[in-house]
């Protein structure tokens, strides 16, 4: 290819793709089941709980509904998987209409079709600090400032979030929505307390805020009680969709491959959505939905997600089991009661992003925390550990790699330190 | 529902949300085989003339491939996949590489990947115009300004382009792509020229810029002989992509239904194209390139494209044959060598879009002229016909009832063109 092939085209591309991240890439690229290493990096489901008899019912619906899997749907999904996915939302304990659904690429789309519809160059969105680095990246196309909100063990830190809000407000920031994941927070496993729900409603409805509630994994819950969604909240008070949307996903509990999410919002944000969905792909693909609402026609996927939930909680047993067992005392991690994730906080000094090419080498994958922060200085001695995809055994065997490699870390550090210290002395001393 | 659900969000929508166009979806939703209704309005593709045995050989792949199909994918495609493209890319003349290969949701993703990469707010595109409805659609998002350039018989007029590219030079508009549709131009069904073309890539290079190559008829070809794609010419001096992105799909030659398009292109072009899918949704339904792939796999898929070639000729004949039938002799239209579509133009006082509710009303469906254009005040008196959806005997009666329309009509026109002259000479008498 010579000069004439264009030349360079950088003075051409927009702003915006100066804040795509390639962090979320580099993490979602590591390898998955390769030979010899263990991942505890993406967050991909286990796909052997499938029954043999749903298979070969997907695989004929493909055949028998040719003639609609294969042509053009309606942008805002055929009518058939729009009553399953408020099936499925029911069955996550929020009430639900088919008529309030928008099916999406994913979950992720919901997020992209967010930003879209409500955020133009800098306004702001207010999100968990640590968050999902999918939200943050899709958010970044349309070049809002985030403004992060500690998370602790009862969730976001509502009352943070005021001050953050009020300081806004003073300052002339437009922020435009929340962004939360109160369910098995992706990265922290953090579930939000009944309590801190409703103060967020509270804060939302002073603010005049739409809430994005992000609930992909709130039916893999493996024990404790379930804490009733924002959007269950809101419906107890309005008896509809009002200020929160409902983002879920077919990803975790279904198939990540059919590309199937959904938003639940009330008509106004629902038809935006809709018209920008158009925009961006026309709509969702006809024959995922039709292998979608066959999976979810009779009952049975019901035992599919009890199947899930067994296999799941085995594995975060492991996970805290392991942890347990092999980390130095100076690491602390969370206990999730569902999801997939357990974040991990290493001692102050540890870098997570800088060990995780020995980690790899070594043959263990994760997320480094700084991931999942809008400002990449935070987060450096925390990590995400994903216990969804590797078997009980590979769990053990990737903590106990990770956690020697962490040892010899804070060994190599207390050296440094050390040294420091003398070479401080000697500097002092000379 | 009461005022706690939100109030209204009005004043947080994104400004972009204003120039989200409902026209289209007007269209789309326009009733495809309504019992009476004819539609030449959509461009659904024929699904009939799918093998039996092919759709079998799908459905068993979701079941035989489960692992893959059903789980997360590469955000760039899968590499079976991106190598079916490539093929599919060389069967229609362009030289391809499955390494240029960027699998998206359908080629409607493309034309939002490229106005993510390129687009700030304010710069511009040049356009054919009439151009597809979608892409206006698609480009809207990012609030541009649209350079619309003349077609005529020969596809773009590439020096009233050239003079439009040195206007907006002079005034600091800064234009960042060429859209253009070569082959079976949506609307108009016009195929660029070989003259057009070298001149077309002759004034990129002068300017500077990238071309977005939209082909997504290419395949569909019933006369004639094929011009080479810009892509192709371009490969021809360089040996590779430079500054043509050549964009493509499976929904006019195997299903929309799988929403899979493809965009084939430099490597700095794609990679930001892949970040930004990364963010608008991870990645392309894994489900859908395994049933792609099992179709392309074995070469019937040849002889597939050639059967719908043999049902769109006649399609087209129809048409074609219909309207020199039933059309008055001020109404003229175009002659497509392949696609889907004819752009009729009326006499001039005749309004395409104030007519479809009275065709609607009478049993068929058309595009109006206006929604091609991206200021609604051009193309008034002209409507696009979709051959493609409808058999012969229906297009006829379609097409009869329409020109029906079309001279009632030219008749009230007539006549109340006829009254304001005799208006006007009594208001003069008085």
């Amino acid at each position: 290819m010579n000069d004439d092939g264009g030349g360079r085209f950088d003075r051409l591309y927009a702003d915006r793709t100066m804040s795509m991240r390639t962090s979320a890439t580099k993490a979602l690229a590591a390898p998955r089941r390769g030979p010899g290493i263990v991942s505890l990096a993406g967050g991909s489901p286990e796909m052997g709980a499938f029954a043999e008899e749903a298979l070969r019912r997907m695989g004929s619906s493909v055949v028998r509904e040719a003639a609609t899997a294969f042509q053009y749907g309606p942008t805002e999904g055929a009518s058939a998987a729009r009553s399953v996915v408020a099936e499925a939302i029911i069955a996550a304990g929020t009430p639900a209409r088919s008529e309030d659904v928008l099916v999406t690429n994913g979950g992720q789309q919901v997020l992209d079709l967010m930003g879209r519809v409500f955020l133009n160059e800098e306004d702001a969105v207010l999100v968990e600090a640590p968050t999902y680095y999918g939200a943050l990246n899709a958010f970044a196309a349309y070049r809002p400032r985030i403004l992060g909100v500690p998370v602790d063990d009862e969730g976001m830190d509502v009352a943070a979030a005021r001050e953050v809000l009020e300081r806004a407000r003073k300052i002339g920031t437009r922020v435009k929505f929340v962004y939360t994941i109160p369910n098995f927070q992706n990265p922290t496993g953090v579930t939000m307390t009944l309590g801190r729900r409703r103060e967020l409603l509270e804060l939302a409805r002073d603010f005049g805020l739409p809430i994005l509630e992000d609930d992909a994994y709130g039916m893999l819950r493996y024990e404790g009680e379930s804490v009733p969604t924002l959007s269950a909240l809101e419906h107890e008070n309005i008896g509809g969709p009002g200020r929160v949307a409902y983002l879920g996903t077919f990803s975790k509990v279904f198939s990540p491959g059919v590309r199937l999410g959904w938003v639940h919002a009330r008509p106004d944000i629902l038809g935006r959505m809709r018209l920008a969905k158009q925009g961006a792909d026309l709509g969702p693909s006809s024959l995922s939905q039709t292998v979608a609402v066959e999976f979810f026609r009779g009952g049975e996927w019901r035992e599919h997600v009890r199947r899930l939930g067994g296999i799941y909680r085995e594995r975060r047993d492991a996970m805290l089991d392991s942890l347990a067992e092999f980390m130095p005392e100076e690491v602390s991690w969370t206990r999730p009661e569902g999801g997939f994730f357990v974040w991990v906080t290493l001692p102050e000094n540890l870098d997570a992003a800088a060990i995780l090419p020995e980690a790899v080498g070594r043959g263990v994958a994760y997320v480094p925390g700084e991931d999942f922060y809008a400002d990449a200085v935070a987060g450096k001695n925390r990590l995400r550990l994903s216990f969804s995809f590797a078997e009980p055994q590979l769990i053990w065997r990737g903590v106990r790699i990770l956690s020697g490699i962490v040892r010899d870390r804070m060994e190599i550090e207390d050296i440094a330190a050390g040294r420091g210290l003398r070479e401080q002395a000697y500097a002092r001393g000379g």
